[in-house]
This record gives C-alpha cells, sequence and structure tokens, in this order.
C-alpha cells in the first residue's frame, strides 16, 4: 500500500474491498473500478482529460434538478440505458418490446378514462388512440394500468415549460373488461432531447444530432405479468435510424394515419384534419 | 439502428461516432462506450441498479459546489486519481515522486516569504518546515514557486469552515539563490476525507475507512522543470498503510521531529512542544 504505481493500484483498490458486507456491492465494484481504470490505461488519460471529465460530469449534476435529469440522458445517449434495458427484458418474441424510460416520466399523472383527451391544453393536432392488452395467450388483460406521456407540437413535455400549468399530454388509464383502451391526445412529433447542457455539448463535440423520432410513452402494468415500459414510433419519420438515444425496435414502429375533417373514433367532428393510431401490446406473464 | 439488441447496442453507439471531429475525442469516447457497456453486460445491471448508479451521481453533482468538489473525491477514492497521476508522471527514480492532487488547492494562495509563518491563525502544534529544491543532477533551482497546504489539528483544510476566515495553513513562496525554502506553519494531522455526502456512504457500504494519514501538499513550478504536485506523509501515522485515497509512496514518508520547548530553527523561543520537518524535492527537468 506504499508504493503504488499505475500498475498495482487497480489491486489495492480491489483489496480494499475484501471486507465489503454485501456480496453483490462488491462484484459490482470490482468490475466498476476494472474498467473504469482499464479505460484511462487504454487512452492513456491525460491529467487535463482527467479535469475535463470531472467538469462534465458535475455540469451534468449542476443543471441536473427534480425536473430535467440530465444523468439519464447521458446514459440514454452513451446506449446504456438501452443495454439495461435489453437485458433486464428477455421475453418471448411474441411480447411486445421494451424499450428506454426516457427522462420525462412523471409519478402520479392525473386518472383519466376511456374516451377522455389527455392533451389537457397541450398544442398539435388532435389523435385518437386504440388499442388492447393481452397476455401471450392472446388473454385480454383488463384493468391493465397504463401510464401514457408524449411532447407537443414544438416538441416539449409539459414538464419543459417553466413553472406550473399541470399535467399536459400525459395521464392514467386503465383497460376495460376486453383488454381495450382508447383515449385522444395530439400527434406525436419529432423532438430534440434537452440540449442546451453537457450533453448537448457532448453531442455537438461528437458530430452528433439530438433529435428522437415521434413517438408516444406507455408505462403498462398489470397483476401477474412483467410491467412493459415502451415507445410506440411514428412511422415515416426522417429520424427512425439515428433515434438520439438509441431507443428505435422495429416492432414499435406504427402507423399514424391522416384523417380530412370529418367524424371522428370518438364520435365528434373534427374541423381539422386528424390522426388515429392502433397499437396493441402483449404483455410477458410473470415467471 | 431499428433493431437493437444487448448484443448490437455497443456497435451501434459506436458506429455514431464515426464523423466525430477530434480522433482524440473518438478514441476517448470509443474507449469508454466500451468499457461501460462491458461493465454493465458483465455484472448483468439491473434497472433497479441502474436507478441507484443514475442517484447516487446526482448526489455527488449536487453537494459539489466551489468549495466541495465530490467527483475528485470519488475519482480519488476508487484510484483513478493515483492511477492518472501515476501514468502521466513517468519520471527517473531520482526525482520526487507525484502523488494525488486532492480537491482542496485554492488558487491564488497569499505569498509569503521564506521564515514567515503560513498558519494565519489555523490551530496546531507548531511545525518548521526546511528543504531544497534541486534538479537531477543536483542543480539548485532557485526562484522556485512552492505552493503548500494542509489541514489543522482537527482535521480540517480552511475552506472546510463555513463563512469566510481568509487563507489558513496555505501559502506560497518561493525558494532562494540556494533553493532552499523555510517556512513556519502547523504540524500536519490525519483527517477523514469528506465523508457526510454520498462518497462517504459509497466507502461506508464498501465498510472502509475514510481517513488519510497526515500529510503535507506541495506544488511545485520552475522554469525548465516538469511541474511537481506531492505530498510529505508523516511516518509513524497509522494510516500510512491505508489511505483512503492512495496517495502513499514511501519515498515521500519524512520524519516529523518533536522538540520540547526552547530555541526554534526561526530563532524564536517556543513555550510549547514544536516540530521540524525537512524535505528536498528533486524535479523533472523538461525533455
Ligand atoms: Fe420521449
Ligand atoms: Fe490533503
Amino acid at each position: 500500500m506504499r508504493n503504488l504505481n499505475e500498475d498495482t493500484i487497480t489491486q489495492a483498490v480491489l483489496a480494499r474491498h475484501v471486507d465489503a458486507p454485501s456480496p453483490r456491492l462488491k462484484e459490482i465494484m470490482t468490475s466498476l473500478v476494472q474498467h473504469l481504470h482499464s479505460f484511462a490505461r487504454e487512452v492513456k488519460l491525460t491529467e487535463a482529460e482527467w479535469v475535463q471529465g470531472i467538469e462534465f460530469l458535475t455540469q451534468v449534476g449542476h443543471i441536473t434538478d427534480d425536473k430535467r435529469q440530465e444523468f439519464i440522458l447521458l446514459s440514454d445517449t452513451l446506449g446504456l440505458s438501452t443495454l439495461v434495458t435489453a437485458m433486464n427484458h428477455r421475453k418471448p418474441p411474441s411480447c411486445t418490446e421494451a424499450t428506454v424510460f426516457g427522462p420525462f416520466f412523471v409519478e402520479g399523472s392525473p386518472d383519466y378514462q376511456n374516451g377522455d383527451d389527455i392533451a389537457n391544453g397541450a398544442q398539435g393536432e388532435p389523435c385518437f388512440v386504440r388499442g388492447t392488452v393481452r397476455g401471450t395467450k392472446g388473454e385480454a388483460i383488463p384493468h391493465a394500468k397504463l401510464e401514457v406521456w408524449q411532447a407537443d407540437a414544438d416538441g416539449n413535455y409539459d414538464v419543459q415549460y417553466k413553472g406550473d400549468h399541470g399535467h399536459r399530454a400525459r395521464g392514467t388509464l386503465y383497460t376495460q373488461d376486453d383488454g381495450g383502451f382508447h383515449f385522444t391526445s395530439i400527434l406525436a412529433e419529432a423532438y430534440p432531447i434537452p440540449h442546451d447542457g453537457p450533453v448537448g455539448r457532448m453531442l455537438t463535440a461528437l458530430n452528433r444530432h439530438p433529435w428522437r423520432p415521434a413517438h408516444l410513452h406507455f408505462m403498462i402494468q398489470a397483476e401477474g405479468y412483467e410491467t412493459l415500459v415502451t415507445h410506440v414510433f411514428r412511422d415515416g419519420d426522417q429520424y427512425l435510424d439515428s433515434d438520439a438515444v438509441f431507443g428505435v425496435r422495429s416492432s414499435l414502429i406504427a402507423q399514424w394515419v391522416r384523417h380530412e375533417p370529418g367524424a371522428t373514433p370518438a364520435g365528434t367532428d373534427s374541423a381539422t384534419p386528424f390522426y388515429t393510431l392502433d397499437f396493441d401490446f402483449v404483455l410477458n406473464p410473470k415467471n
């Protein structure tokens, strides 16, 4: 311990963890320290680069608050979120695929009834969403809890606006006895992830754009089934092949069908064009 | 890009960096992404653990301010700082070894003359420090800039006290024509790194103590020589073999010699016991 050098430091750190009471924490820290050190050795990290790294992480920490989570953005843009999601949701191919959670979910969004409009003032062209939630044997899953959230026509989630304007374009609803659900919202549009902070500067330095293809977020929970966190992506979007956060899966791409003004699925008459989206979800039974 | 899974995500992220304008940034990000993903795969990181990681980094960011740098503490306690320091200061064995910078350096500490007392009110037993700064051929290095900083008897640096009390137990001075320097300060004592934050909680979870053996920090700059950032460690300290930040080097351990009340090297008469420390530094010539 008194003659540490670049060859002995890694083992010295690992040796310090022999008495860690949690075997799992010890396992995680062992791998973390090894990979952190291997990274520094592999690139021969300079002291100036180390300082830049410290400053970058500090900026990521300082811009993070209860509305903005820059560490999640960092994890998302480095593909770590997709990797963790994929590893933890290996399931039969008949199930709906999971994708990244993203930083814009809000606990306790308002309850809605099927047929309600969840936009609540969010700007965008009307969109009627319909679907079912089923198990892998085709069984309807009644009373599944759906939490839905999306950006508005300007590409912003409600939490990205200054001040408290209430929940907009997000809500909670439950499937009916036949597993069906339907609600009105607004057309999903492509949007850039928040890029006025350190993650945005990182993307710029890497010559990467911050855009995500248009999508609608779903979290679906039902007793006896694995919780599904996913998006439905809008077919035709120019960013489907270059999602800034690596969230796209082919099986999650769907048609938002455009309709001329007239009768809507909600039984109303629309004076403007509107869209419909149909998407069925299949949950993975537990065990 | 539309069918990413746990096997293909890493290559997909790397492929996104083909157009990075800086080859060095590309090299660093390639290694970083590979090791980050390898770590997650190796430990099969769960989603709950990923959330814990995001929360931990957020806490590290939030406790960091202009006085406290928790990311440096994290780097120090994981041995990364020692590794980076060692890799970047390979030099002839006759040179004084470098060690970690630590989070308590302050730019622009007050100028002192040789013989001055830099304690400036910091509590501790008096200590008289003397030494020389030389090159590898034994040549004296006059007018080398020495920046010195240390903790007080309670184990705190000046910046760790609330309010602005001015610089205490830190200062800048220059070597004389013969390369010599001497100043008065206080006895260095062992101290725990700040452990009331997330890094402290990490150490506790790993059954690690937060203590550092007593030491005096030096940064020495002279034209034509590589800047030296190092500590001198106090022989006999109980934490020399378990420094929380892996900073100890055998060659940096020195005797703090205790003297009974009486005449001091500064020509004064001390009514209390005092200490002397002698340490000579050897700088590495550039190129
Ligand atoms: Fe989103
Ligand atoms: Fe220190």
